[in-house]
């Protein structure tokens, strides 16, 4: 049943209600947002590359407890870096250790990639999708996350990226714009100068793979849906409308720099490009700067700063991510977001195959 | 009439068949691309930023003398800078006028703004439709044009530069995406690293302004056209699908290049940032230099240089601009890909209204 949409090769394969996939975003996602976007209609997911094994189980089990529906869980791919020295760093955060009374270096919670205690929280849990950031996991390990059934989907940059994706037997290509908030996915060679937008990405991976596309990045309204679907798409997910919802865990800061809505891609954060709007730290350095260790790295410098900034109010040693479209989203519940996006796209694409005249 | 098309305010507007600008591309577009155009049912456009009032009034006749229908001139609006030192470029240059043995400093053709003179020739021609990039012309100027009864476009590439342009009383808004090739029309202050994708920014100026907004950049077929409208678009304006036609002057190079189409921003060829595939010029010295002299005063040193390297085969001194989806272009005459973008698109939105499923 196509329920109106132009294309139902993503509701066969999620059995979500409406082509949208509720966007993870590590940091600020999780069981509420996951619930609220079930409710309504979407996949709901979980962003599980900060979780430990057992925070997954746990949050997969707080999930199924209130909402029935696809669920997809996040993980990253990401080789860790060895033998970092992230002294230059430290010597640039410095001065506001000193601002800030920081002495303390506590753990902060480490991005790791996916491995097989992860994937055996995921053969217990089930979840009816998986998907992955920055490539796959190794051959034996995404055997194992297929043979549970569940649908896997990578995130591609590029066509490149998606072909290589396809060959590696993903069920779907998420093709992730420059316009998306948070971390750009790319994980194949190639200059972030080269970064490309939706409007051109989608097409090109569109006719570069024979699997479905979801498109993603600078999608926050039912327009955006309509035309994902125009370029070829057969699903979005969407990050940044979710913030704006109460369910989000993101600071008062942080919903006020989604209204204002001029991101950059910075490396400040994780030592990964990633795009959200300027606080104070990038105001400070500037978004880019050499001395940021490689991702995940960063982190941990900045995760007793963050958090004793925090305490004094100060937001910005955090990151704001928010993808271009941030000022189109607004603050309501999830699930009347999903059912939102679904009515406003299902009516624009009516309009769009009316051939009426608007004046 | 809208003839399937599901907002007609442009169509009402210029007197178009189909809702397409074909680009102006000062270097590559002229009489040949736009009488194509034309008879396609197009807007023809002809880019008169490096014509002299003369060269205007015998390309517009050229044009009316074939085609029957809206043509569009394009002007340039920039300040001229006073007083600027090339002379780190002409450094920079110096190895390859050695190389090449380039002795004379030739004049190059000059960008030069719309002035008096210009507008006088423009009263004489009668335009349908004038475009103008990097902002718009003194008022008194505009009121001139305005009074031709040629209605006039403004480019925008944020939501702020849309409401200023709709505020001086502009026609129709063109909403130009950081996908597209060449000159970037930003004019307003900003920072190059918030340009915004497509995707955004359409919905976005649709929201911030009432005229009708003509999306730009990223956009090769019938696809994107759809997915144009599906964002706000009441038309789109295409260019490197048009430098894809025989009738387009660029070199053998350039038209190569666009079938790769990995297309970054460039400051080397004008001093303004512009799209295009890398050739030797920017592989040798990198995308951006800061010795390169302000907006239009960089094409001076480079054009002997240009012109010897090309008698000896090379085109890599030259601007191959491209946008993001210059790899979807194919080569066909300029009437012909524009019934092809109208009847793809129109099939396009006709597929979205119909809620069938594709697998």
């Amino acid at each position: 049943m196509s329920g109106g949409w132009p294309d139902s090769r993503f509701l066969a394969l999620s059995g979500a209600a409406c082509p949208v996939i509720q966007a993870p975003m590590a940091g600020a996602g999780g069981i509420d947002l996951a619930i609220g976007a079930i409710r309504g209609g979407a996949v709901g997911s979980l962003p599980c590359g900060m979780l430990t094994p057992d925070e997954v189980r746990a949050q997969v089990a707080a999930v199924r407890a209130a909402a029935e529906g696809p669920l997809n869980l996040n993980f990253f791919c990401h080789a860790l870096p060895e033998d970092v020295d992230d002294g230059a760093w430290r010597a640039l955060l410095a001065p506001y250790y000193a601002e800030y009374g920081v002495h303390e270096d506590d753990g902060s919670a480490m991005r790791l990639p996916f491995d097989a205690r992860m994937c055996a929280a995921v053969e217990e849990v089930r979840p009816e999708l998986v998907s992955f950031h920055f490539g796959l996991p190794a051959p034996a390990l995404l055997e194992r996350v297929r043979a549970t059934g569940a649908k896997v989907l990578g995130n591609a940059t590029t066509p490149d990226e998606a072909i290589w994706l396809a060959e590696r037997g993903v069920d779907a290509v998420i093709a992730q714009g420059f316009e998306a908030g948070g971390h750009t996915g790319r994980f194949l060679a190639g200059r972030q100068e080269e970064a490309l937008g939706l409007f051109a990405l989608v097409p090109l991976v569109a006719d570069a793979v024979t699997v479905p596309v979801i498109a993603a990045g600078g999608i926050a309204d039912g327009r955006g849906i309509a035309a994902a679907f125009a370029l070829g798409a057969s699903a979005v997910q969407i990050g940044t409308a979710y913030l704006a919802c109460p369910e989000s865990g993101i600071s008062d800061a942080h919903r006020a720099a989604l209204a204002a809505g001029r991101s950059v891609f910075t490396n400040l954060f994780t030592g990964g490009l990633a795009r959200g709007v300027p606080g104070r730290l990038m105001r400070d350095l500037g978004p880019i700067r050499p001395e940021v260790p490689p991702y995940p790295l960063a982190a941990a410098a900045l995760a007793p700063l963050r958090k004793a900034a925090e305490a004094q109010g100060e937001f910005g040693f955090g990151p704001m991510w928010a993808g271009q479209a941030a000022s189109l989203a607004r603050s309501e519940p999830a699930e009347v977001l999903t059912r939102r996006l679904a009515r406003d796209a299902l009516a624009a694409l009516a309009r769009l195959g009316g051939g009426t005249t608007t004046s």
